[in-house]
């Protein structure tokens, strides 16, 4: 980090850690128990308290490519959705929106293979709008809303501000910035690296 | 364009058209012999004056994984130069670094294939630094140098201000900011759309 940066971090700016999310799936239970013919099982937590990573494992089809071994994160969720970035997208011969975690209507569809069986979602891959977690004693203490977009600026090997980055506040959350591989490539994002919110 | 970003070309700042380089392989004369049994042959040119895009396509093989169908530019270099984004070095089993084009000391090597024959690069895989190529004039104008960096403001779906952009300055080039394939899904990046230079 800079001197400048660690200066501002002196003077209470907003600090947070940075994530990057690699292409990665939610399933619901019915499509697990058809996928792998049981409930999603955990092989590690994740940074967001009760999001964990399965240890179950899947394919993903488009009209142009797969990719084999996508991650499945849980608990199973009520609709199925598949995160990718445009890179991911253009291999698989999908267009998806940028869209925030859970919009997934109209998005389109991709085949999903588990061990078990495949299922074929008609909709649910997205790219997922660059976002942060946020506390809700967080948030309050910087003057930042659930759902209000605000700018990051990176603290990496390639800094990048970038602009139109949607907060999400909640009780269970951990403060993070979380990237899609494309942006996390773009800056150079390294493990530990960090943003500061730019109102 | 947003109207703030309008006022500001009535005013005159300085507005480029953004392009993307999707990964792509500069070779010598003698490795296109090897690799095809004769020069490279045009298909159609690039923005830059006297650049093409070849006919003639590579494979490029890493330690993990291959890409096929990649492009080659050119005319031949004295040096042969593979330009990935990160995301496709790690696809590969890559580390490349971040290089402005032609700095290749100490990057890995690659193997690529020809139709007629194969060729081992002891170095040149690269992530290419982001960068403008501006005409003298363009450069005069708006008080910038060749080989300094500024900033770049993205008119894009999704707005990003990229820092450490290379500003190369050439009597033979046109004015345009060049992105990787990362960089260009970060920001979201349509053929045809700006960038405005932030000193």
């Amino acid at each position: 980090m800079e001197l400048s940066a660690l200066t501002d971090a002196v003077l209470g700016r907003i600090f947070v850690e940075l994530e990057a999310s690699a292409r990665h799936v939610h399933i619901t239970k019915s499509q697990a128990l058809a996928l792998f013919g049981h409930d999603l099982t955990e092989d590690r937590p994740l940074s967001q308290p009760g999001q964990f990573l399965a240890r179950e494992r899947v394919t993903v089809l488009g009209p142009k490519g797969e990719f084999r071994n996508v991650a499945v994160l849980g608990p199973a969720r009520k609709e199925a959705q598949i995160e990718l970035s445009l890179t991911d997208a253009r291999h698989l011969g999908l267009q998806p929106p940028v869209r925030p975690s859970g919009s997934v209507d109209g998005s389109p569809g991709a085949v999903v293979k588990g061990e078990k069986g495949s299922v074929e979602l008609q909709q649910g891959v997205i790219v997922a709008q660059r976002h942060l977690h946020l506390k809700p004693e967080t948030a309050a203490r910087f003057g930042v809303k659930d759902k209000q977009t605000v700018s990051l600026r990176t603290f990496t090997d390639r800094p990048v501000l970038f602009q139109d980055v949607l907060v999400r506040v909640g009780d269970s959350f951990e403060d993070r910035g979380h990237l899609d591989l494309d942006e996390a490539n773009a800056c150079g994002l390294k493990k530990g690296d960090l943003g500061r919110i730019v109102l």
